[in-house]
């Protein structure tokens, strides 16, 4: 039984991770962490939980609980994870890091993009990237790993296969997602109230959303070459839910089949990627609760542009899921174990 | 291996059947009735069961459906399992009606409240009310399962200790509830539309509702005197969700703690059933996804009064999750199985 | 041109109020008063009033807005306006307050129930209750308004006619009232979250909600009588509108005619109040943005029970409608300038 | 006073201009066309406009209504106004077609995209494209006027100043759109049901939306060259709004300011457009229930690239509202009468 901690436990993704825990048979929580609800039964503040778990919320010790548990997950925001990070931890227990530490190689990129400073560069090189689907070998050797951001899983496995195989010109790359109201955390700000969210749709973070270079960076591993690209992430008024709509040119003519083979070849042997039949588009209603992501493209004769599509839970592969699945490649477990969800609907 | 047939398949209750019994380990889906959608790939439907789902809609063949499988969920409007079961059926498969068929034990009262001739009236008198927190050891025994109504569900479980124990005015109860609007159905009314539904709450079916026999009969059950009642239900704005609040006066002085203990004493046991702590009100977020019910109630000295109140998943606990707990009663089964699923939320 | 000006304009009230008075021929708006956004521009709180207002948001002073206008409104929690109300500033303007202070002739009533002391008790019985389709004619000769609480007006609206005519008994009410989360106010709150609303219906403040009270009072000033009930409010997912469902042991048998007739007798020539034809439940979304109450009721011969409904915009004809109605009132205009908004659907 | 007859008054287009004429003081309606609800009291079907509407839905007789009317109103679906319309019909009326028969000048565009033949191909050359803000002039001479789309009218006025301009590379736009659910229609279909829309994002139409040719052909009048751009369209939870996110390249360099004066000289004087101040975003509620449309734009130097963004309320500058737009230019009326609507938050 492997014991995980969790640090951030009572924010959206932190729940998620409690609720996916708790339907894993090889993994048990040992610590619930949460600097706000101290001492707190962990139902008080998430009562769907009543009955299901009985511990209360414990501060973020990252000493202690590298004793006490097989894997910590810090599901915290930028800067903690890399401030409690050291060598004396990572002996002991092993660390999947939700927050954005450790996902950009390039240091000063970091500190540029995020507008702090990163307290442990030297840990950035031993971190693995965890999207499973692409570093999966690395992931299971790894003891710290940077779990992907939401948009990034979602984008970067709508476009991966297309620049590997050099199919798109990687200077026309648009990326236009959207969002469930969940991604925004759980703080108390005016603008995630009901009435806010509610009945609107906005664009936000135009151009300089801190998720931009992330995604560069991977399709940049993957088509071997300088990207740069625009991001533009939009807010939904539902729960959860993650939609890609991705634009790239294509540098030569090609079929929908040669491109339907091309998926296939990448994720057919993926349990969590769904290429969808022709004609159908992802929609985050049919991935709800669950680890899939489903992807699909169409490609426009018209303007020689491919559109890529992706859908998936912002919370489950998005976040949460992405760590269970890390995890059990970590602990050598079977890929989809307690991950084996069906979405939920309506 | 349990096999299972759903007659109605594609409705929201028959794909939520079929979410939980694709979950279930002991069961398996050998037959996918759908009149609507015949020969279509079931997870042409419902894309969220695209890779889980490989099977075709078929149609309602239940003398065929008898032979194979050795359960029937029967998820079809009024009139359709009354019209198709038999002695021969019943000799060979067992039947779980998810429809108000065979809920009502006077056959001209269901006849009077739902405008439609019962055509096999014999088989009321077998048929058991397959709510398992108060009927369980006639469900273990039975072969044709009334399952109950979503809101029946709810109102019982919230009043029913109230009501066997005598310690409220029977004649006094007035019960408010509120639906998510998948207790519409998933058919194409102007009613049900996205903009009909959204930014609205509305009362509907007032003094008429189908639903208040059932609860009145079951409470007079429990009470041991007939009980005519008030019933309201409104529909609001969500997917998924029922909240009970119910009224009635007190017949006597009673303090917080003597009803909390009475509560207890009904629902200690139920793995289903959550009395919440003092205060907290039940909420259908915290049970969403789940077979859970979240039961309170307050005490009213100022007027004399006990509000009793309930929150469920209406297509859980409320429809296939109740059925697959009375499945798992009459196989011998843990009642639990395949059940136990964590409140999702957001 | 009457001069306003607003104390806590930016509030979801507060802003309504803005609305409402930009498109008022008789009326502008002075000062737009703000504690939290002094200085800034009001359209950079509300980006729908960019173009539209171009004034800033000012600190809160009583005594220099006596000065300047002939009306204030005070959209703010309960206690300020009582501590803010003096001989003086009443001798140079008129106010209506949206808040609760002023609703309760009691005064150790209001502090029992609102748990604060109330600093201007003198004031208390010059108020006079601003429900203007009772209280018409002193409305019109008040100086200052105790603007009737959102609940309250839907409540109270919808039982008068049955309350007045001594047809109910007044010992048997119960009211379940629900509002859209605006009721709730623009307080950086988690439990006002997106994600902690969507999805959810509960109740709260059950047996012990402050409008309360407020409702017993002027069912008991109809009814000549003390009145003790029921109130349960519960928050919908959605941005406006509240719906009332209240229950009533009638007195005697009575037809629908009569007490259609009852109704049409009170309500017939009230230009905000629309009495629905038979079997027409009144619905939220058909007043959303206008002044209506949409009221109807169902007799219940089963139960002897009468169902009396409304449903209303909790922000215009609940809080900043109504104080421009008695606006109107007071200043000898047309009762229903700048409120023939026709309401927006969907 | 101008007599309106509406041909198509119960969809949600019509039922818009019903609201807004209703609110017109030099309008009044004549005539409600509705073939589905034909001798239906109007208030039965939109209970909001009990006691504001009295008359009764009449068939959709073009002949009869040119007698009568001053002007037409066409809310109805492709193929019905182009099938009626006559020299004869407009010697005696003027026609505002909210269809898309009268929107592309070549004929075989049309029936190409739109799968339909086109019965009154002579009238095309005739027809007027109501877009305002771009053909003021012509629309005032008009007796046939091509109301815009909704999708076309928000992304057309986003881009137009940049195109008109030659500043951005036209082989480049890419306009990724998201729609409230209104924009569907009123049709009972499964796909607009509650249940299937809340709480799910889709894109639909890719690479194969109508109004693709017509956005197309607009930016080519401006830019002075073919335009071919990728045009895709999404399903947002919510009821009204439209949200534009439209990317291209741009030829030169150029600075924030130099942008801005180009936006604020082609806008500075249009009512109903507002270019927002510098880094704030359009979103949909700060516009609901208005004429407006908000715009602005930000340049991401990274890229080369000029997201161009913009919000309206999809059912009133987006149908209705640019329809009442349009008549009142064509009858020489103040261009915002009846419009002067501020929108409604939350």
């Amino acid at each position: 039984m492997i014991k995980a901690g969790i640090i951030g436990s009572t924010g959206y993704a932190g729940q998620e991770l409690v609720r996916l825990l708790m339907q894993h048979k090889d993994a048990e929580i040992v610590w619930y962490g949460s600097r706000s609800y101290i001492d707190q039964k962990y139902y008080d503040v998430f009562h769907n939980m009543f009955e299901i778990v009985d511990a209360d919320c414990m501060d973020d010790n990252m000493e202690e609980l590298a004793e006490k548990a097989d894997v910590i997950f810090t599901a915290t925001p930028q800067g903690l994870c890399s401030s409690l990070v050291s060598e004396e931890v990572l002996s002991k227990t092993k660390i999947i890091d939700l927050s954005a530490d450790f996902r950009i190689k390039d240091a000063d990129r970091y500190e540029e993009w995020y507008g702090i400073k990163h307290p442990s560069r030297d840990f950035i090189k031993e971190a693995v990237y965890g999207l499973c689907e692409i570093n999966r070998e690395d992931v299971k050797k790894a003891r710290l790993i940077a779990n992907p951001g939401c948009y990034p899983t979602c984008s970067i496995l709508s476009i991966y296969p297309m620049a590997k195989e050099g199919l798109i010109d990687m200077d026309t790359i648009i990326i236009d997602a959207k969002s469930g109201t969940s991604g925004a955390g759980r703080g108390a700000k005016v603008n995630n109230l009901y009435c806010e969210v509610n009945e609107n749709i906005k664009a936000y973070g135009v151009a300089s959303h801190r998720h931009t270079p992330e995604i560069e960076d991977q399709l940049g591993y993957a088509s071997e070459q300088q990207v740069v690209l625009n991001f533009t992430p939009h807010l939904v008024p539902m729960n959860r839910g993650i939609l890609v709509s991705a634009y790239a040119s294509l540098k030569e003519d090609v079929t929908y089949e040669k491109v339907k083979s091309i998926y296939d070849s990448y994720y057919k042997k993926e349990k969590f990627v769904r290429v969808l039949p022709e004609n159908v588009c992802p929609e985050t209603r049919w991935v709800e609760g669950s680890n899939y992501v489903d992807l699909n493209f169409k490609i426009d004769q018209r303007t020689g542009r491919i559109i890529m599509m992706g859908a998936m839970d912002n919370l489950v592969k998005g976040a949460a899921g992405q760590a269970v699945q890390n995890m059990n490649l970590m602990f050598g477990l079977p890929e989809t174990e307690g991950l084996e969800l069906v979405p939920m609907f309506p």
